[in-house]
Formats: C-alpha cells, sequence, structure tokens
C-alpha cells in the first residue's frame, strides 16, 4: 500500500469542482461536485440524529441503490430544521444537479453543512451548479475539497493505492470536521472515491465496517450533528476483479485501502478540532468487551475535565480513570493501569507518584497517546480526541445564528 | 414553609466544626464535622463510579445502619484511587472521630473531596479533628460549610421549616459543587439535617427519590466524581409524629421540606459552575416518559456546543434541537417547538426567524430558562446546568495535580 497526495479525483474516472457561489458569508469556495464518469457501485451511512437534515432524508432514498453517480454539496447551509420546505429543497438541489450532469435523481447524492435552521438560497444554489458543471474535471480534487469546509483551518485529503491483480486500485477521500463531531454513525462529511471494482451489496457491509472503526472513534465535542454522512462511489475502472463476497481474495487488500483513508481522514479531524492545541489517541486495553473498550475510551475521550487538564499540559490522570470508572464499562479498580506516552502513572489503581518535571516533555507533545488498563480481559479499542481550549469556547461562542 | 438563613447546625439538637488543619495548599478551612447530640436516622446516596473513593466504601456501611451521629469530613484530598492504604485511611479517619466524639466507628459516616490520588495526610487529619471536636458547636455551621469546599466560589447553605403536629419542624443543608458535577447518583457533598422524626427506612426510601428529583437533575460537566455523597441525618428532636410510612399524613410535608432545601442547593451548586457566567434551567415537555424528559434534558445540558452558545449570548437554538435530536429521546421532528425565556423560536420543528435584536435581552439575563416540547407526550423533566466559559478552561487545565 503507497500513500498518495490523494484528491477524490486520484482514482480513475472521477471529476470534481468546488466554486464560489456566494452562500458563506465569506464568500469562500461553497458548492461542490463529485462525479463518477461511468455508475459506481456506493455505500453511506448517515447521522443517527432524530432532528436530521433534509439532505440526509434524501440521500437516504439514493443509498439503497446499487450504483449511482454523483455527489451534490454546498456548505454554508445545513438545510436542517427547515420542514416540508427543506425536503423540496433538498429534491429540488438533486435535480438541478442531476439535469446539468444528464442523470436521473436518484443516482445523484445531496449534502448540506453549516447553519442549521436556515433555507438553502435556491438562487444561488443553481447558479452554483452550473458553474461547478462547467469547471468539473480531473483537476477538481482540491477545489472540491475546499467547498465542502466550514469551520475547519486546514483542508482534509488523504490517497493510498495498491496492485491488485497486476492493477493499480486507488482509493481517495476528503473529509469536513471541526465541530459537532461525535461518532453515532459517520462523521460530518466524508467521501472516499475509488476505481476498485466491488459488488455494491459487499460494498455497502464493507461501508459500515469502515465507519465504524473509524469515524465513529473519533470525538470533538461529542455532539452527534444532524447532517454527518459518509460516502463511497466505486466505479470499478481499475479493472481488477470484481469483489463479489468477503471471501474473495482480493477483499481484504481493499478494504485495508479504505480503511487506511478513513482512519487517516478520521485523525485529521481530531487534528482539526475547534480550537484544538493537541491530538490525543485514547488507547484502552484490557478490556471484557470491544463495546467496553470503546465506551471507556469514548468516556474519558469526551470528558471536559479531562481536554482540559491535556490543553493546561496537567497530567491530572486522576481524571482519566475517573471517566473509565464512570463510563460504565466493566473494570477492576485494583487492576487499573495508565500509561500517558510510555511514562506509567498507575498500577493497580495506584498513583506511581511520578514526578511532574518527567511527564512535562510528554505533556508539551502536540501528539499524546494514553493507554488504560481496565483489568478485565484482552478487548481494546482507539479513539482519537483533541483538547479543549479557550479557543473552542471562542470559537462556539461567537460562531453566528 | 418558611424559607430560613439555613445552616446544618439550624435544626434542633445538630452542632458543627470547621477548622484549618492545612491539608489544602491555599491554608483554608478543610476539615469539618456534623454531629447529633441524638442518634439519627439517616438515608445516603454515594456516587455510581467504579473507580469509587475509600471513603466512599467506608460510608455506605455506615448507611446501612438505621441510626448514625456524625459525619467527618475533609477536603484538598479526595483518597481516590489510593487502594488498600487509602481504605485503612478512611477507616483511621473515622476511627479517630468516632473516639472524638466517642462513639462507635460505625456510626460516623467520613468524607474526603479534593485531589485524586494522593494519601491523605494523616497527621494533619487527626490534629484537624481534634481541633475540630473542641470547637464543636450550634454556631460552628458556617465554619463547617467553608471547611467542605474546593473550587466553589460561594458558600451553598439552605433552610427550610414548617409546622407539623404544632412543633417546629427545620430542614437545613450544605453542599460543595462546582467541577465534576454529573448526576449519576447524588452530588459532590451535600449534608442535609432535620430534627423530623422520620422512621430510618421511610427515611431511606425518601432519600434516593429526593436525589432523584435534585442532584441527579444538575449537570455542569457531565464527569462523575469517583466521591460523590449525599447524606441526611433526622435526629426527631422536632418531636412530631414519627412518619412510619409513606402514607403518614405529615410524610408529604417533610418530603416538601426537604426537596426544597436539595432543589435549592441543586441550582446553587448549578449557579456555582467552574468558570459559569449563566444559570440555565432546561425544560424538556411533551415527552412519551419521564426518562426521555430527563435524557433530553441531560443532552442539551451537557452539549459543550450549546453552553458555549449561552456563554457568547448567541441563541444558536439549532444546537439546542440537535442535542434533542441525538439524545435518544424518542421525538417528532415535524412538532418540535423551542422557547427560550418566553419566546418561541421553533414552531413545528421550523425556524420561527425571531430577530435576533428580540432576543438580545432574555440572553443577556443571568438567569435562562429554555423549554423543548418533543411532541409526543405528557411527560417532562428540568434539568439546571451552566454555561461553559474561558473560565472553565482556565480552571481545570490551571488545577494543580
Amino acid at each position: 500500500m503507497k500513500k498518495i497526495d490523494g484528491w477524490v479525483t486520484s482514482p480513475k474516472g472521477f471529476e470534481a469542482a468546488g466554486v464560489k457561489a456566494g452562500i458563506k458569508v465569506s464568500g469562500n469556495h461553497d458548492i461542490a461536485l463529485i462525479y463518477s464518469t461511468v455508475p459506481a457501485a456506493t455505500g453511506a451511512v448517515f447521522t443517527q440524529n432524530k432532528m436530521c437534515a433534509a439532505p440526509v432524508l434524501v440521500s437516504r432514498e439514493v443509498a439503497a441503490n446499487p450504483y449511482v453517480q454523483a455527489i451534490a454539496i454546498n456548505s454554508g447551509c445545513a438545510n436542517a430544521c427547515t420542514g416540508e420546505q427543506g425536503l423540496e429543497d433538498a429534491r429540488k438541489m438533486q435535480a438541478i444537479a442531476a439535469e446539468l450532469l444528464d442523470l436521473e435523481p436518484n443516482s445523484v447524492y445531496v449534502c448540506s453543512t453549516g447553519v442549521i435552521g436556515q433555507f438553502l438560497p435556491m438562487d444561488k444554489i443553481e447558479a452554483g451548479f452550473v458553474a461547478a458543471e462547467e469547471v468539473l474535471s480531473e483537476e477538481g480534487g482540491e477545489d472540491c475539497a475546499k467547498a465542502i469546509q466550514t469551520t475547519d483551518t486546514f483542508i482534509k485529503h488523504v490517497g493510498y493505492e495498491t496492485i491488485i491483480d497486476d492493477k493499480t486500485v486507488t482509493v481517495a477521500g476528503i473529509a469536513k470536521g471541526a465541530g459537532m463531531i461525535h461518532p453515532n454513525m459517520a462523521t460530518m462529511l466524508t467521501f472516499l472515491t475509488t476505481d476498485a471494482a466491488i459488488a455494491p451489496d459487499v460494498l455497502k457491509a464493507m461501508t459500515k465496517k469502515i465507519a465504524d472503526k473509524s469515524f465513529n472513534m473519533v470525538v470533538v465535542d461529542g455532539d452527534t450533528s444532524t447532517n454527518d454522512t459518509m460516502i463511497i462511489l466505486a466505479n470499478g475502472l481499475a479493472e481488477n476483479e470484481i469483489i463479489i463476497s468477503e471471501e474473495h481474495p482480493d477483499y481484504q487488500a481493499v478494504y485495508d485501502l479504505m480503511l487506511a483513508c478513513a482512519q487517516e481522514l478520521a485523525k485529521l479531524i481530531a487534528h482539526d478540532g475547534e480550537g484544538a492545541t493537541k491530538f490525543l489517541e485514547v488507547n484502552v486495553v484490557g478490556a471484557a468487551t470491544w463495546e467496553d473498550a470503546k465506551t471507556a475510551a469514548m468516556a474519558i475521550a469526551k470528558s471536559p475535565l479531562v481536554k482540559t487538564a491535556f490543553f493546561g499540559q496537567d497530567p491530572n490522570w486522576g481524571r482519566i480513570v475517573c471517566a473509565a470508572g464512570y463510563s460504565g464499562a466493566e473494570m477492576d479498580s485494583s487492576k487499573v493501569n495508565l500509561e500517558i506516552g510510555n511514562i506509567r502513572l498507575v498500577e493497580s489503581g495506584m498513583n506511581c507518584n511520578v514526578a511532574l518535571e518527567k511527564l512535562a516533555p510528554v505533556m508539551s507533545e502536540h501528539d499524546i497517546s494514553l493507554t488504560i488498563d481496565l483489568g478485565v480481559g484482552k478487548e481494546e479499542a482507539t479513539v482519537w480526541t483533541c483538547d479543549f481550549s479557550y479557543e473552542y469556547v471562542k470559537i462556539n461562542g461567537e460562531y453566528h445564528t
């Protein structure tokens, strides 16, 4: 597997575009198109928020198709909490993009991200997609990635390729993240493209597995958005032998490529958590079940007390152990071990009295890893998160409704 | 029911003390005693954190008694994550206080709050209780309240009295709060005293009910402490006819007194949330069940996005509706209504487009109430919380381990 400078246009047969349509107050890119020149197998996962946005309702129908061909996206307005009109607008946005691309509406996903509770400015949406279609090309990957951002501070894009059946198979992806990140299905918006040949039903099952091991293991603030969406398009143009089951000899290679892209995007989202000054990897080992390991890791990763301690570079291990304790995960308080970096702070549930000076170099790093052993089993899980800073409060106290 | 300037010494037959024993680095009061001159019926609830502190283990045994007589408390050191030695220290602290008061150890609760992972400085603990016992009196209520604080910015104390059977019955209480406040049983430390005559088994059941309607409805940061404890002592010296069942005609009057005290203390804890600039009352109505109403209210109250929005005085109702949506509570997105203050912002799931200027006066208040109608039933619940400010990050980023 080889890492590449990947964009959604890196796999064969994908074109993309990103344009400025005036939806964002900032005037930045806000309309994006991703297009496969041939029908692509698809899998997708969506937010489980009961107040899910109109485009999610529409895209859920699209995801039921075996093959689709495009994704139409806007940022700056989430089209959430917009009732019947919001649903009509989402369908209209889908129809506009479909007509421009000469596709059936039902083979075009629609995604929106931005402010909740406002109607889509349909004039700008229409003009934006007209402009986007005009510049749609294999060179449009970067503009497309720009156009899906909101409070992101950097563009999140990845790509990997490998050889399968003597063919080069490529997977690439982009994501937007930053706030309202919580793993109750997928992340904010993530799009993976690949030229791998894979049967639609195999891809749909794989999509869920990939999400569970990547975007569902990231938490910034514990808030599950109304619009979270992860979509995979696989158009088969790499011409590997089509993967028609999990038992196919090339299944694992394609899964590994997808997972590598998804996990890297997931970590980038944590890196770019709103106001983040630290990237934290929370490893839970010695758990009775994988669910328990994830539950404990999530409790630690979501704890404002833990997150502010890391912001303050304070190795306040009591808060970490405490969060595991209230998570509900089974644990043996007399067997708990905790390490930050490679320094053991708690052994058998008790303070190791490590000198603060010894920990200072670890705590001053940007990327910090901690591992807690619950002392009751052999299962483990890893969650990625960031710290909680003054800047998080500033960004979210001043973001305009 | 009449509100009084209450301390734990306000009910008949209670004495208290608070002294400076040098456990806190600040040099402030850190050893407290609460003493009933006669055996008092008791009820208590404790943290459900699996990493619960040593004093919680000891006090759980004490709570099994029908009658007890004292509570021995220290602040500055939580005696949590301290293993076997911590347990020995907690038992020793209990024995020290018991001997000074000429009681059986098993009739003395022990409570600790402060930094996790450090052993109790037993020399200071012993000298502190010797000093506290010397000044134990009916005038010691205020010093006692001071001695249970950690990052609190004001002393939390309440009292109510009423006439039952021609006798004045008084309930009073103190609490410490501020951080690691989350309702997985009781709050940090709360002690209620009363001279009401009530049978131990009736009081024990009442204690759980009171906690569920007061401290379990407060959230500051979502972290459940290792030390949360709520204890009620009822010594019967008011000489009302003893309440031996829930059917007793005076049961409700005593329950109301207790609940009034507990709810007021609970609200004071939210008022004094670490770094709080706002007190928020989150009302959920129209829920299918009380549990759903509480679940949705808690999700809103815990959401960092909601809390930072209130800090920024930004009526970002999308985040409120979104939090209810991911809470798991049953709701009908097309019937959701939301009001902040008395201004309706969302009707039938849609934006009412209220001008920001109209909301500015409400958002600038210190105390803000919001009400969300889930549109599916008749149950309701109220949760109290505070906003999330720069100061929260400062306090918790710089609190020393």
